[in-house]
């Protein structure tokens, strides 16, 4: 070993092995690629773990752009720093990091608010190249481009992230508890924690029990809600929410001839606190959004319909009933800095992660992680790049 | 003088001067009328002084329900307690109070929490009769019922007002600025205090200076906004917001090719903390969202199109964008308590209020201040009842 941590691999290509998808929707093929180095404010790491989630299988199936192939999907992960390129302090050779889909550039106006998630120097869109200069880091063994996916790519033994997408973390984290931290779980215990600020004694209501509502609920929970309900089609989720804080069950296909909303004002008598749309159709927001209590009453949109879709408000609802309306993207989570809160909070045991991960595979069934969501089955599937 | 605090007139009905509108968008007509003592929970006032605000306006020409008539209207106002109906221990004969159109029962859980002001007990609806009996205490001379309007009715010498309408104020506030804190201007002042909550250095737009935008300015001032944008068709509202703290301004018939956002966004680098809209026009509404700063930006909706009318977001930009949107009804103030505040603000010469009244008439005159109000001359114009 180095005093200077360099490794034997720096500066060289590495060849290994990529999950990639050629086909869209068809099922993932193992193969050798190479993965270049890192270039200026790049940081090339090696993936301990990636789990899947519904964003991959988003894109794994949509055929129209900005769906592009062939891609190497995956972007919650961890992994160890391999190599930096030029210009990269904050990291070194060894250091335990999780890669982000969102930057954190440190330096623009967003970046050093402590309002904002929402880069300016680094926007969020979809990019299948490297950002600071649109090539590829990855090529397959005939040379072919092979493209990144949402800043990360981690499915994949080695990947290339920017120093923006990646946050360095506590390496005493067990690796499969780690990679939840890098997307949808923090995204729904940052929407109840940062977005709404879920405040002690409330009552909060999610509007669909999938990771990211069991996630609102587990941030809820953190935060001292009294009585967090969830509401869902499927009369299973009760049982699973119980893990994460989920004291009340509203099962939205049995309602009688009432509304969910109607349900929940009288359950609460006259509305939730906070109501969080998990699910992604805009005819729920419209029942959060009626849910919720007059007068202090929050929505928080965390889902998106199609694109294009429209949400609408009555104005003179809007005017008169004091409630606000809001989106969460990342759960309003500033990766650099509040990631590492929750990372404690779970080496503090207050927050849960260990009941996310229902499934864990070999790198090389990945294939079986996508049929678990498919199916249902799974909450998170854990895939180990080497066990 | 009696020791008890009884007038020589309580319990007894008394014959005063109204000014009525029997037939909508003709000129009022000062009648006599006689004023029945106070039920249960009422006060009678002597009024001082009333202004006249754009909610009178409207039903004064709005021909179909829920406008009624013959009708008393009138809702800014300051007063002297003639006498008060059994259960009243609140305020006693003499004191000095201002009505106020939004309810404040100080028992409910709305008018209990520090985040509501929708009391729940008496919810606000356009209703023509006193709200715990539903008969009015208004009849003309010839024993014909006159109706109540906003819980005020102050077009009259005298009127009756429920106590939950009624906040006792300081007597040495002169009576032609508190009239002011009964409806526009703390609606005004609210929203960038209450609703908004404007944090020190911050930037703020404004559409519409009208009274309620040129008091969201004084609002944005004495919160300690750094930039006060004001937006406005006349370009002379520029000069008369400056005395309200408006330090840019943004004629949005002069644009050129660029919306107003583009404007705004342009001026400030990204966009204003705090958009508020006090048009009441649901393009204007799309104009403040668009002109908030993305991460952040807060969207304050204070005016109401037509009934029925809705406002419309992206739920992609809603999910993305990180702004919120809030409607602010009387500001978000509760009127019993915040009132006060601003009072005291006024008497600590922190608040203006003086810069609001353009116009002064004797009750004879009160057709003045409507032609001024119709023909845009105004502010506030304040109609003295006996000077
Ligand atoms: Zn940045
Ligand atoms: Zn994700
Ligand atoms: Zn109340
Ligand atoms: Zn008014």
């Amino acid at each position: 070993m180095e005093a200077n941590g360099s490794s034997n691999t720096a500066g060289k290509p590495i060849q290994c092995k990529a999950a990639i998808v050629r086909i869209p929707g068809e099922p993932l093929v193992i193969e050798d690629v190479i993965v270049a180095p890192p270039k200026r404010c790049e940081v090339r790491i090696k993936i301990i773990c990636t789990a899947l989630c519904h964003t991959d299988l988003t894109f794994w199936k949509v055929k129209d752009p900005p769906a592009i192939f062939p891609i190497i999907l995956g972007h919650e992960a961890v992994g160890i720093v391999e190599s930096v390129g030029e210009g990269v302090h904050e990291v070194v050779e060894g250091d335990i990091v999780i890669p982000i889909f969102l930057a954190d550039c440190g330096d623009c106006t967003d970046c050093l608010s402590e309002k904002s998630n929402l880069c300016t120097k680094f926007p969020s869109r979809p990019s299948p190249w490297m950002k600071r200069e649109e090539t590829s880091r990855f090529t397959d063994i005939n040379g072919e481009t092979l493209y990144h996916f949402l800043n990360v790519s981690s499915f994949s033994e080695y990947t290339v992230v920017d120093i923006a997408h990646l946050t360095k973390i506590d390496p005493a984290i067990p690796p499969n508890r780690a990679c939840l931290l890098s997307c949808g779980v923090s995204t729904g215990v940052g929407a109840a924690w940062k977005t709404a600020k879920v405040e002690a004694g409330t009552t909060v209501a999610i509007f669909g029990l999938g990771v990211i509502g069991l996630a609102v609920a587990e941030g809820a929970r953190l935060c001292g809600a009294k009585r967090i309900i969830g509401i869902d089609v499927n009369q299973d989720k009760f049982e699973i929410g119980k893990k994460f804080g989920v004291t009340d069950f509203v099962n939205s296909g049995n309602c009688g001839d009432k509304t969910v909303s109607q349900v929940i004002i009288e359950m609460t008598g006259g509305g939730a606190d906070y109501c969080f749309e998990c699910v992604g159709m805009k005819s729920i927001v419209h029942e959060a959004y009626a849910s919720c209590r007059k007068g202090w009453g929050k929505v928080v949109v965390l889902g998106v319909d199609q694109p294009g879709a429209m949400l609408t408000f009555s104005s003179f609802e809007v005017l008169h009933s004091g409630k606000s309306i809001m989106g969460s993207f990342f759960g309003g989570l500033k990766p650099k800095s509040d990631i590492r809160i929750l990372e404690k909070r779970y080496m503090d045991k207050e927050l849960t992660l260990d009941e996310f991960v229902t499934h864990e595979v070999d790198f090389k069934d990945i294939n079986k992680a996508f049929d678990l969501m498919l199916e249902g089955k799974s909450l998170r599937c854990v895939i180990w790049m080497n066990k």
